[in-house]
Order: C-alpha cells, then structure tokens, then sequence
C-alpha cells in the first residue's frame, strides 16, 4: 500500500519528515571495489578495461573492438522501425531548439574607475556519456545527455554503454547516431568510468562525465569526480502530481505510473485536495497494474514508495512540494502558472492538465535529466551550461589601478601576504616596464 | 630550484606531460576517519560537533556558544583598523556590483508546435560557508564565497569558521558582518562540514556547502556531495604568466611570487620568449625572497613546483595554457585580448602589463574562487549561478499536444514503457477531466 497521508490529520508533520526521510537507494556499499576498478584501469589501460568487461559482462573485446562503428551505427538505425527513428529526429530537433536558447552571453564592459571586466564562455572539449545497459537503456537519455553537448560546441562526445553478454540495444545506437555522437564504446561499468577519466591506449580521457548508471557508476564518477568534471549522481526518477479533482482518475494514475514502472525505487506522489478524486485515482492505478506489462516493477514502486497526500487546500501544497523538491512536477490544475508561482523547488515542472510528465521525457524539448532525491533544493537539470566553462577577466588600466590598487594593497596587508601587496605596490610606483 | 624547461629543445613534449602530471596535493588519505566522523555527527548532532571540536581544536563550547553572536561580530569591526574595513567595504562593493551582472534570466516562450515551456531560475535557500582557520584564514575569502550568494538571493547564509584553542580572526569576523552573513558558528573541520549538511540541534541543515578547506574539508564535502550541493574541491592555487621581455622582472617576480607564498603546494609557472628576461626574472624571484617575511613557504614553493617555460613566440603559449588549464592567467603583454582569444582553459584571466593576478584576489570584482588544477577544463570560478537553480517548465495545449504527443507514445513504446504511452494516449484519445 502506497503512503496515506491527510495534511488535515494530527500527527502530519511527523509522518511528512518520516516520508521524507525514507532513502530509495538501494544503499550497496560499492565504493571499495569501485576503488580497485579504478585504480586497476589508471595503471592498465586497456588490459584492465577489458578484464573486467569478459568478468562483469561476459563479454570478451580486443582493444580495438571496443569501439563501435560508424556502420554498425549506421547499421542500427537501419533496423530500426523508421516511425521511431523519426520519432527520435523530431526529438533531437526539439531538444536541441530548446537547448540552443541556454546558450549563455559573453560580458565585457568597463566600470566607473576604468577598470574592464567580464566573462568569456567556453566549451569543454571532451564529454564522455555514460549509457547504462540492460532495462534502463533508453534511447531518449541519449539524445537528452548528447544534444546540449553538442549544442555548447563540445568538440568530442564520446559514449560508453556497456554490452551485457555481448548485446546491444540497437535503438540506443540509433539515438547515437541521430545525436550526432563522435564515439562509442561498448564497455561500462566503473571501468568504463576510468577509461573515459585516465584514459587508455584506445580511448582518449575526456574533461567531463555525465549520464547515469548503477551503483557501481554513481561510486565511480564520485571518485574520478576532480580529474574529471561530473553532472549530479542521478537517484531513482519521481514525480509529484498535483491535481484537483477535475481530472480524469485514469490519466493521473497512468501518470504516477509512468513514474513507478521505471524501477521499483522510483516514487510517484499525489497531493490533492479531493478525497474522492484520491480513491478514484488509486483505483485507477490498481485497474492499469492488471494490464501493465511492466505491473510488476510498478507495483512494487508504488506499494513501497507511492504517496497520497491529501490536503484541505491546494494553497496548501506549494510548502509540500518545496520539501519534496521533486525531479518532476505535474501541476493539473486550471490555473498552474499561479501555483508555479509560489513553488521554488522542482526540477522540471508540468504545467496544466493535457502536459504528462512523458512528454517531457522524449519531446517536450526542456532536459530530462533532472535532479533527484530533493536535490532540486540546490541543482539543476542538465543544459548547455553543463558542456560550457566561464572565465572571468580583468583589465586595469593605469588610472583604474591607481585607483583600485590601493584598497588591494591594504587588504594583502592585512592577510599577511606580503607579496601579494608588492605586486600591486611596485606597478602603482611607476614600474611596469615599457 | 623550480622547472626549467624549454619548448624548442627536443623531450620538451615528454618532460612538460611529466611536469603536469606532478601532484601537488597532501595524498593523505583521510575519508575513513572523515566517514566517521560525519557519521556521528549525523547521529548525535550538536555533541559530536562539541567533542570534536574539544579534541581537534582544543577548544570547550556549549551548544548556545557555538555561535559567533552579532556583538561579536560588530565588536570585530570596531578592533580592526579602519582602513582595512574600509578596503573590505570597496572590495564588497566591487564584488557585488560584477556579480549582480551575472543573474541568469528567465525564459518562456512558445513554439511553432504551440507548446510553451522555458525555464526559471530560483535561489537556493540556504548555503554554508566554510572558512579555514589557521593561515589560510581570509578575510577576502568570506566576501568572494558570500557576496554571490547575497546576490543570489540566498536567505540564510551560514558561515563555519574554526577556533584553534579559541581564537578567531577578527578580519574574518569584521568580513563577515561587511558580507552580511547570517549565521556564524566558530566551528571547522569534517565535523562543521557535517553540521552543514546533516543539521545539528543548534544548526539548522543548509543545502549548499562552498568554501576552501583542508583535506579533511575536502573529504567531508566529497562525501556529503548529494545531501547538500558542494562547490568544487579546491586544491592549492596556481599562477601562469605569460610576459614577454618588455615587463619589469621585480614585478613579473613579485606576481609569481603571490602565488608562491600562500602554500608550499602552490604553483606559479612563467611563460616567456625572451630567455634573458628569464633569467632576470629567477633573478628578481631570488631577491624578493630575501625580503619577504613568507619567504620560507614561498620559496619552497618555488623550488618544488615553480616553472620557467621559454617559448620561441608567444604564438605557442596557448596552447601551453590550455594543457595546463590554470587557476589564473596573467597575459603582460602589449595585445593581451589577442592572446585571450586564442585561449580555452582558464579559470580567470587578468589583461596587460598593469594588472596583476592580485587586484582579482580583492577588489577587481570577479571572483577568486576559482578551479584549481587543471579543472578550468571543465569547471568555472564561484558565482551567483552556484546559488541558484534551474526549474524548466513546459505547458502543452491540446493541439501541441495533438502536434508532438503520438512521437513521445511512439518512443515510449519503443522503450517499452507502457504507463508511459498510456499517460499520453489516454489524453489524446479525449480524456482529460473537464
């Protein structure tokens, strides 16, 4: 059974923070063996790459067959169904007209003392993409993780996807293909973490990680994280739907559903301010598990982790959903722009009651990796400024350090640091050569 | 004696990959002991911190006298010398006045398809500051962390800040009332680290953690990064200058040399065509040295990690620059914004012969909170960007719904996610409540 939870009700808080706090990870200490992986791929390149990929995935490579072709790519796409390869074209073109607006503005202007300053963007050069195997291989996270690379001018955007006993999902190198990526290798795990961080004989190092993976992958870029650049350390998916009673029962469970049947960790929460519409929609959500290929996984998602919240008002529900801070938000009400209004954490939200959440999985245009586990408190979903790195400058002219100068020399004074306060002394008396 | 090394001479490429290659780093290997000291922290709250603080900086408080009370803030005003809180004002400001220039701007818009989405950026709600003790201890490093996140619109800005056998620095107390701060606990190591993240009895939890720290900070931060965002982890700093032979060496010496001093792993590195003016510079280094009262740190510094790089034409600097990515870049020559323009990888930049790294360290106005080795790959310095985050939104009437809907069910159903499908069949079909 699902949280039952009455904002109306003595004792809420408590509940609330308990809920809250549960943890969805699956909470496996991996970090030690990760360690060894790591270490074992920064000092043997490729043998240990390989090594591990015949004992974890039953797979045995040549160092030059970790790299998958262009035709094999090429091949991929031919196999697939063409309206999904459309699909997943209409779907790079959104995500990449969305992205292309994040593209952020140089600075560059000069103050009242004549000092000129500003900051130039950059992009990283190198991107590696981790793509997890097996069931959560989505074709849609390629393109979600690929394009705003892409789009911020990474020159090589490499991807790593591990090849279980050999297999791969062709769709997943569809996706490839129709992002445009420069690279894949059919490798993961923490090994293919180390190889995209170090580097081996066959693949460059890459300046920065992102994409998700299990728990061996969350442990391997938390550990590479400093040689290289990471994204968040992606969570189990939830979604929080708010909706008044004015919705169909069947789309709001189909709706929290599509949340739950990713993965039994994944969570799915309703706030409503309708007690019937609250038994409808659970209902609703037993009915679809009877025919849900996937009833399984969403059964166990929602009997374990599903929440519904009732509250007096939806005025109410702002102050819940800042606390939940949820990677997605459904806001299936008449007037959603108000209640977005006074809601300051979610890390994708969905306004109105014809916007599923699903569309922002595929095509809406806006990212689909977005922070999880009430880490939209602080972070952000992914986007261009991911690929991108700033450098501020500064020029000071003579009359600007004249007069800036001196208010530099008296804090270097004061911290002690000695030739901090020279370097700034010797130019203001005169010196500076030519 | 520091590296010498010649890009014209043949093994240049091999012993510079070498030279980038050194760690500067302690290596000690802490987080087993950091581990459990967050666990405790987690579990007993304010005594942990109280007897770890007892132990590690020798040091008894009560819970009420963690905190660093606002009299005792403004009484550290009053002990300072006037013009140095004078400079930390103007350099609050400078600050202020660059950063405010860095707030990101919203965005909604509404597409060819019909379907409206964008984005909106909010502030975090609550960021800790850390603040080392001991020499590392800054005054200028409270304004950088804390300014941004004024600018941001954080509420609640926590500082932590440790008191060896008691004692703190009235600067960084007098920088704290000048930044604003909120909240200050006289408290450090992995176990003000902890309070931040997890929240103690007396210390409520903050979302974000920024500031330098030792490497137990460090560790701490790495392994409370997911509960709360953290900045980048900080290593010691660097300088790369470029200057050709047309600078004064006492001051090209003097530049190098305020890198030096801040810590024996710091790295200044000079880049220049003109072998003479090398010479002269090593020079100039050497005399300083007798002078200056951080001779010591620095000249070990200097002798460990310093480098001397002759180039046949400036021409080859960037792409010297680039491979080693600095924390800063001084270009002292005649067209610095040529050079700039041929540069990626920098985490701030500083223009001409009459700006010196050491006016960004105060009062240029860009932040000195910047990535350190090698990490302007793929990482910028603080700004007001790291408090905030991004909520996207999207909001598809029926007919964009009708226009990109049957794409997302054709990629949900090659995924094999039916709830998907079905959450946007089912509105498609004429569902949708009222």
């Amino acid at each position: 059974m699902p949280y039952d939870l009455d904002a109306r009700e003595d004792g809420f808080e408590e509940r609330f923070r308990d809920f809250l706090n549960v943890r969805r990870d699956s909470g496996a200490d991996v970090d030690g063996r990760v360690a060894e992986i790591l270490k074992d791929v920064y000092h043997r390149g490729d043998s240990a790459v390989l090594e591990y990929t015949e004992l974890l995935d039953r797979h045995r490579l040549t160092p030059k067959g970790m790299r998958v072709t262009g035709e094999e790519l090429r091949g991929a796409v031919e196999r697939c169904d063409p309206d999904t390869v459309a699909a997943l074209q209409t779907a790079r073109e959104r995500i990449e007209a969305f992205h292309a607006l994040q593209k952020p503005e140089d600075l560059d202007y000069r103050d009242a003392q004549g000092v000129r300053m500003g900051h130039r963007w950059t992009p990283i050069k190198a991107a590696g993409l981790y793509v997890p195997g097996g069931t959560a291989a989505y074709p849609s996270s390629v393109l979600m993780n690929a394009v705003p690379a892409k789009v911020a001018g990474v020159e090589r955007v490499v991807m790593v996807v591990p090849a279980p006993d050999g297999k791969l999902n062709p769709l997943v190198l569809a996706a490839a293909d129709v992002a445009g990526i420069d690279e894949v290798y059919r490798i993961g795990g923490a090994q293919a973490v180390g190889a995209l961080a170090y580097g081996t004989e066959t693949i460059a190092p890459v300046d920065k990680i992102v994409g998700p993976g299990n728990a061996y992958v969350a442990s391997a870029k938390r550990q590479v994280f400093g040689t290289v650049g990471i994204d968040m350390i992606a969570g189990p998916s939830e979604v929080l739907v708010v909706a008044d009673g004015r919705n169909d029962p069947a789309i709001i469970a189909a709706d929290l559903l599509a949340q739950s049947e990713h993965d039994a960790n994944a969570q799915a929460i309703l706030i409503t301010d309708d007690g019937d519409f609250a038994v409808a929609v659970q209902r609703a959500v037993d009915s679809h598990l009877q025919r849900l290929p996937r009833s399984e996984i969403a059964g166990r998602s929602w009997a374990q982790y599903g929440a519904v919240i009732r509250v007096a008002s939806l005025d109410d529900a702002p102050a819940l959903v800042d606390r939940v801070a949820p990677e997605h938000l459904e806001l299936a009400v008449a007037e959603p722009d108000a209640l977005m209004a006074r809601i300051s954490h979610a890390g994708a939200i969905f306004l109105g009651r014809t916007t599923p959440e699903v569309i922002g999985d595929y095509v809406g245009g806006p990212n689909h990796v977005l922070p999880t586990g009430r880490s939209a408190r602080f972070s952000s979903g992914l986007s261009v400024l991911d690929f991108m790195k700033r450098s501020t400058f500064l020029d000071c002219p003579p009359e600007g350090l004249r007069a800036i100068g001196p208010a530099a020399v008296t804090l270097a004074e004061a911290e002690g640091l000695d030739a901090h306060a020279l370097s700034v002394a010797l130019r203001l008396s005169g010196g500076g050569g030519e």
